[in-house]
């Protein structure tokens, strides 16, 4: 068991919450709680972490004892565990995973993709809420541009409430060049622009498409929109200007997701 | 110009921005940044402060200095303005707000109501995302039960960009004895609900009709599901058994706003 704080894992630990550079560097991300602990693929997870306290816990349905086994963890104190922890109220778990690798090659070769391209997104939640939403409504992939925020930002790999573990995303040096790789594929891409003519909905989004979402202050870029096929437009009432971005991404992902439905691209599983 | 942390108003100020409790009994809210001020109603406007830095910058646009002069305003010190913000980086210009009144009567004289109903939401953010995206939706009022957080949050002001001063808003003690007067007017109240068959595109919305959200981490209690008219689902691909809650809103009342905007209750402004 690890009671020091000065323990060199630690420090280790720590210093991988807080720096994104040394993350990138080791390759790995951190993720905390029995929900994500449960849902991380096994082959992804190098290390556990477990606070004294959980153990002495009678969990009645504690059915993660088999996959801690598996995996091998170690035990800390609960003052440790608080160190290590990136939240107020730890869950009294924490994983050091191996980041997935993803190709945007893999994601154009999807039989009908649903893909974000993300440009200089900077809310770490908003990032997280998209990848969760973009799971529910089965979107392909999310393409970011190198200045959005870090996946793996610890409170965005929280809010993606498991999501980043199953949907496919892929940083990208020059989204321009991304959005003409895809539409060499025939893969449509549309920017949400205040320049639009044309309602979102009054687009088809049954074959191949993506969705241009620009940064939360400012917007798409110049330069990005015009690489953009289209410019479509979410209505606004009153005196609103825009929308959250991850809201502008939901209803633009839902709405394909509800077209995709109704030509039964999706199983309906509703009576 | 006020210099001084220990100036009483100061920490009249401090106090209402960090006590829900003390703002209630005041009857006011806080509101920081120029495009909270420019929006601001005018007879709302109690107390008007400015960092001095500001007025001694020459900005270009300044087409709110009438605003200001038709308010008044106190010069405080740069120093003492950061003690006063709520932000990091503050933008040197803070209100007293009075608090708008409405009440659940006028929202029920609304012609074709398009409500949220807000069970025990948590999260300020999403409240304050939800505030915004039903403007731009073009809902008629929130109605929140009286342990969803405060609206009068310094976060929750902030992510409605404005929209709290145009969307009507209530706390009631009972949403289940609320839920009750909307029907006896014939507005629905639908629940997203897990155990719903139908999913929310298959029910029209061009009538009158509320949307019960639940809280963030349990959803929406037994007792106020057993209330709805209706259980609608929002159909979710892989592995996720929920979205965020503002998400859940968004599509939802966009939903709405797409039905009606092709039944023609809002004008179209696409060309």
């Amino acid at each position: 068991m690890i009671t020091s704080n000065s323990n060199p894992r630690v420090k280790q630990i720590v210093q991988w919450r807080n720096k994104a550079k040394e993350r990138a560097g080791a390759g790995i991300f951190l993720t905390e709680g029995f929900k994500m602990f449960g849902e991380a693929p096994q082959e992804l997870i190098r290390e556990v972490y477990i606070s004294v306290d959980i153990l002495r816990r009678e969990e009645p349905g504690w059915d993660i004892r088999e996959k801690l086994d598996r995996s091998g963890y170690e035990t800390v104190s609960e003052e440790v565990f608080r160190k290590m922890s990136d939240t107020l109220n730890p869950q009294g778990i924490l994983c050091v995973m191996e980041r997935p690798k993803y190709t945007l090659e893999d994601m154009l070769a999807e039989k009908t993709p649903l893909l974000m391209m993300l440009e200089n997104l900077q809310d770490p939640g908003n990032l997280g809420t998209i990848v969760r939403t973009a799971e529910g409504a089965g979107a392909t992939g999310i393409i970011m541009g190198s200045s959005t925020v870090d996946i793996y930002n610890p409170k965005t790999i929280r809010a993606t409430m498991g999501s980043v573990f199953r949907v496919p995303f892929v940083y990208v040096q020059d989204l321009g060049r991304a959005a003409a790789l895809l539409q060499e594929k025939q893969i449509r891409v549309y920017a949400a622009h205040l320049d639009g003519t044309k309602y979102y909905d009054d687009f088809s989004y049954e074959q191949g498409c993506a969705f241009l979402i620009g940064n939360e202050g400012n917007g798409l870029s110049r330069e990005l929109a015009d690489r953009a096929d289209l410019y479509l437009k979410i209505p606004m009432e009153g005196s609103v200007e825009s929308l959250n971005a991850a809201v502008t991404a939901s209803i633009l992902m839902y709405e394909a997701h509800r077209q995709r439905r109704r030509a039964s691209h999706f199983q309906d599983s509703s009576s």
